[in-house]
């Protein structure tokens, strides 16, 4: 601490650390809400950068700030946007549902940071001042909505999408690799009918590649930004072509395709879009978690479980058991599913609580869907080089257990009848003994036909 | 009851109700599944009639099934299909969890009652057995989710699209009829700038047309069906193209864009699909109860509310206060919403539940959506018809209301500065003044000037 | 339907059925509400006949109400307690959120019994009136609350809490059972040191145990009733000492120890004993889930799965597959399970959305918690009974997967340091050979010390 | 960064940072697991080093472990509780399940740091090695769970529980101080009978009350530990009362009533006792959800909203809006309430994911729930702090609405009927006019029974 300055807002003055470019409000935050350990996601501060070069972009274009200052406004906000004042924004998730006092805080640290590029005092709001001018023909309202959408669409483009892309093209890989393995086949945890290991891996691989394409549906709405309501959905005290000209900047600063919103007023009073988008995540997070629940099964052992997947080894899995290695990967990615599912129970609940035109619950749903777009995109990437690149088919045992089952009996149904396929494979169970045996006994069918007809190779499609 | 007859499968004889088609191991799981009150929906039962009649179509074509055994099957399947035999399908919905039970109750069903219609036994198998015919070339496996699909995709059709529908257009109605009236905007639920009530409604109605979109998307999903995977997703004991042609059957029975899913393992391991629409229905309830209880909240009083909007007066509203009337449909649907919500919840947690080859959530999965479906299909059509047409704006109330708002100082920052405005705002609260008063009385602006600038009517949207 | 009535409201005159006792507000609520297919639960009515008959009987007691109308009032009561009036409740869930029309009904088909009881004519409101006599000194948000509590009290304990002690019971009796059985233990689904089948059959009975009690910790709660707050909690119409006494009823009506609420605001205006209950619920069907899912994997086979437990085979498992046989009860404990959490999150977003004197989501949050306790009760009683109480062990597959594990090196640690053992472990592993061959050929012991160390019947439990 | 030393596990070598004491498997972890932004919680740290110091003093008093290494690790342990070593503590939430490596990681710094006291060399685990004598009797299986709870325990009593005293402590005291000010009740959201404002915030306090009393009947679950279950739960490599003795331990150094829990295999494979507490939380948050959203509404204004409250103003409420103030600790509060919510559905979800002997979800399921108690406890105080005790109400407006409204007629329906009284109260309200006019107009009574009966002052209990 370099000592404090004096910053003032309409509650009175407040002192603030002096090597920080934050005001009066800001530090109000600070000490009115003590509240957990979860700061705003960096994502949201870089997003607000974002809003704010494009604001001051379109008022320089305009003349409704002048050049020299909108410059310097552009100037700060650069540096918001690359990270180089992230240690500036301090303010937790849990202080006033609109953002508000992170959007001030944005304001603030432009605004100081502006005055210091033209030689002013920090603290005196001169020549640039926060609201009057950072935040120009902005309200909180419109503002940290938009930096909400713009956080979204950069983490699904950074972070994401490319975890989840690399778990589909891993999947893709194994189903391929697999895809001569003929293996048993298991329907209610059971016995049953076989395929290849290729086409399990295959069933696992689809549910990504529609994971992802349901989330690229989701992601347009995202793109849809509220900038331009300003209070309430009007766009008081903004001019016409305002919305769409700050969106072409916003869309020109990212790379991403953002547009303006078509209608303000949902844009404020709702999140519809990151709720739908949470439910894509969570639908994805589902089938994560049933891919990896499965692959940890397939691979337990290594002497007493299914075995019939190894599993590369990456640590040592117990404090006690030595040797012991463990599916952790497997558990990472289980464990951010489940985090998902409760993240998604979150934003849903408080995307139904907007109250006439403003949803005070931006901080916390922000923060649970920017959350769970990190993780799923962070774990998946994990699984797939720590764990999924690395699986190795036991195809011995394979083998050994597909030949066993008694399910083979179904293919022998269209020749002798679902009933009595019931005797053979019944009477085979309790005696312990073979299909072949038990089917040629009790008379169905020769030897020869049932070695025809019973073959693994053939049960994993349909006849020709 | 009239009687009983005796009916058999693999584990023996059970007698069954003499008027009923169903066979033992419908029986069966009556016995063995003594658990709640809720039925598997009409919507199942009919749609496991749109499969047997598919299924049995094509196999008389590719002549795997006599023609009179496929006729009287598919006459069968139609009365399945009409509804004609809602009455002999006893089962629950918790049951075995793929469904297997449901679907042997079709097979039974269908085989005796086929029986009947070619002139033989119930209880015979002769000559239409349960399995060999009915379900030809099928598993519950397949069947069941198939079923579940055709369901889901003829409710939203039917009901959940009707409903949703009429709600939207209800809202646009009223955004247009609403459009000249200038109210008070509230943010934080505190007092805020001017908006007409016509935009808040269009706010909402776009919620809604976002919400349809969103269902929309979602839907291509459920369109996409299982048949054709049989036990574990190979297509065993089917031949080659049959997937595609009882789809295309399918497709014509119901009038459904419904096809063959890409990738049957998929379709049978999970039901990614059915969670995604979920998410999509859970959105979309969001939306609906935001909707209602602002609508209850603007029509609160009649004395000591908010009292904006006249709401219709629909029944007595209390067994001891006279006179009190309430805004019940807004009650209705926000209960649904939130049940909504819950089976939300419940739906993707058994997406994730799947092992191996099968996911075994099937009857819980299917109900939760069906019944999330009819409830937001029904409850928006009753709150369209019995509440939200009949609200009328209380103008005179509202345009008070809005006159003596604080928040028109916001107009007046653009010209006074932020902190100025603050000052005049928070002077005229303190003393109970008008912001023209004090504005003029401060020195920050003439009377004219004021006059000219803060005008209700030109800050509902950006200045030209 | 025999004809019509006419039946007369504020709202004015209506049509019913001739032979259904229900009036006018019933009808209307019939009509303005075609929303899903979910009635009252049975519960509820039972109970609204207890509150009525409860406050009937005080009503006599201090002559508030004619001693002859208050015994037609107790007698009619009688029968709706007595389900024998059951077909004149049709109302839905989704309706008021006060479920005032459900108290209406409950009044109204009173009022008219008693009517038909004293000689009076149907509809005529003479010499019972439904509001005046049979609702007297109550309203419908105290009324119907109290019904709530009722309902879920005697569900408990006569559904819901012997459906638990029967399974803690049969999992007791298998622990007990079971409990020389020495098998390998698995963590992270791998191998792990052993124990015996026994213990692993105490913790789950031990997690339905504590479940059983949590219930009971939650119950207090719901056995204090809202009744004598009538409209807002202030008690407005009742006499002092009326809510203990018409409690005092309840509890001698029912035999259950019901109790007036401490303080009626909070049990008018939130169920925070409902959302209470629902979580502990919740947690047991958790345990529930866990332990089917455990015994589904543990009875995995019958060839090619874990194969540790046979289960019972109590249907034929497959349309397709013959001879197969699931895990079905397992299925639908654990589908309900999930139910249960849905229902859980449905009841809590609820239980949150009380507005100044009233919560309106009574009848919806009712609804899931009865469904949940029904289910519960319901499935835990049928998966003992046919699942459970028919496991065996398949000694010879548990002894041999337990001596080839290679976690028994554990008990060699202690002598041998963690380190060593490990590379013994990993040794054996690697060459797949034993422990026993490796840690001699290592030079770490010699072969007496290690068989004196690893017998795994000295590693289930403590040293002396 | 000064530079790196070499650490060891059974996979081979590591470069770990020359200042840190942490080892190998430590190590690993973070390069295994490069997932989210989320570190265990300081809470579990602390936790791990209680554990580890009980252990170590109970190996000392057996002689298992040799003095001057025992009270080398019980120092170490010591700045490990005492939070000197959390830089040493790099691991994320997102390992795996078991939480082995932060275990571990426990191991290695206590390890390391009792070598240095001892004068060895970091990372040679001599004299003490981190499984062999720091982690002696113990397994990550129990360890985990063991800091998980204690973790628990010491957050509910030093951040959770004083958070919600406070704000319960707060309400009493508004409730008695309101206590004369009679006020218009509110149900459906519509016009009620009176009630006191102390008689509404009583309803806030008894929510609070059996709040607080719900997470205490949940905590003694809490109190059990697994600690002496080791690897699954026999408590291998432990000695007979060791499980007692390390819980006596743990009590003694938390000063918290810790026990041993009676079922091991319960302790290690389900966390059900914090699926519990969860479940009392999330009835908390409910509670806390309704009072604030309550208090928003009925602050809601300044000029057009409800009115009955003067909020506290903390900081300016709009970078837009001059002047504007906004409930920004409700807006806290239900967030933080409606995050508890998602935290709750994701620990249901985890909670019941175990398998077999052990539930690998450890670390998200302590993270979620340790979340949940941290913000719920910093909210209420916070909330209770700057906007609960600093409310003043609005008598001239309260009374005003109060003596407008209709629903006093309810006073008068014992003496002129309910159906009377919905004439008087239904054309008082179509004609604009009192219920003392339309009484008297309509002959139902004179006005000195009017005035004799519908008193406000006695509607606000029963009648003596």
């Amino acid at each position: 601490m370099t000592g404090t300055r004096i910053e003032t807002d309409s509650f009175g003055p407040l002192e603030v650390p002096a090597d920080r470019y934050w005001g009066a409000q800001t530090q109000r935050s600070i000490q009115n809400f003590p509240i957990g350990w979860e700061r705003q996601p960096v994502a949201i501060i870089r997003a607000l950068g974002v809003v704010k070069q494009a604001c001051a972009l379109r008022n320089r274009e305009t003349g409704a700030l002048a050049p020299d200052l909108a410059d310097a406004i552009i100037a700060a906000a650069s540096e918001v946007i690359e990270g180089k004042l992230d240690n500036h924004f301090p303010l937790v998730v849990w202080q006033t549902g609109s953002g508000t006092q992170s959007n001030m805080n944005a304001n603030e640290v432009i605004a100081n940071r502006a005055i210091e590029l033209l030689g002013g005092q920090l603290g005196s709001k001169d020549p640039v001042h926060p609201n009057d001018h950072v935040n120009m023909g902005q309200s909180s309202n419109d503002t940290f909505p938009t930096a909400m959408h713009v956080a979204v669409a950069m983490t699904a483009r950074d972070i994401l999408l490319p975890g989840l892309r690399a778990l589909l093209a891993g999947l893709e890989q194994k189903a391929e690799e697999f895809g001569d393995i003929i293996k048993i086949g298991r329907t209610h945890t059971q016995d049953a009918t076989p395929l290849t290991l290729g086409q399990e891996f295959s069933g696992y691989a689809h549910q990504l590649r529609m994971g992802l394409a349901r989330i690229e549906l989701a992601l347009p709405g995202i793109y849809e930004l509220a900038q331009g309501g300003t209070a309430v959905g009007t766009g008081l005290n903004t001019h016409a072509g305002w919305a769409e000209a700050v969106a072409a900047n916003m869309a020109r600063i990212t790379g991403l395709p953002l547009v303006t919103a078509p209608n303000k007023f949902e844009a404020l009073a709702a999140h519809d879009a990151m709720v739908f988008l949470s439910g894509a995540l969570a639908t994805v997070a589902g089938s994560c978690y049933k891919i990896a629940n499965d692959i940890r099964f397939l691979g337990s052992g290594p002497r007493s479980g299914l075995g019939e997947l190894v599993l590369p080894e990456n640590e040592p899995g117990s404090s006690i058991m030595p040797g012991k290695v463990n599916p952790t990967q497997a558990e990472a990615l289980t464990q951010v599913a489940a985090h998902v599912m409760g993240n998604d129970a979150a934003i849903k609940f408080a995307g139904s609580q907007g109250h006439f035109e403003l949803n005070v619950y931006n901080p916390m749903m922000a923060y649970n869907l920017l959350q769970s777009m990190q993780l799923l995109g962070d774990a998946t990437d994990s699984f797939t080089q720590r764990m999924l690149l690395g699986i190795r088919a036991n195809t011995a045992r394979i083998d050994q257990l597909m030949r066993e089952s008694l399910m083979l009996v179904t293919a022998l149904a269209p020749t002798i009848g679902y009933d009595n396929a019931t005797t053979v494979a019944k009477t085979a169970h309790k005696n312990g003994t073979t299909l072949r045996e038990e089917a040629v006994r009790l008379g169905f069918v020769d030897a020869e036909t049932f070695d025809r007809v019973v073959r693994p190779e053939q049960m994993i499609g349909p006849r020709d």
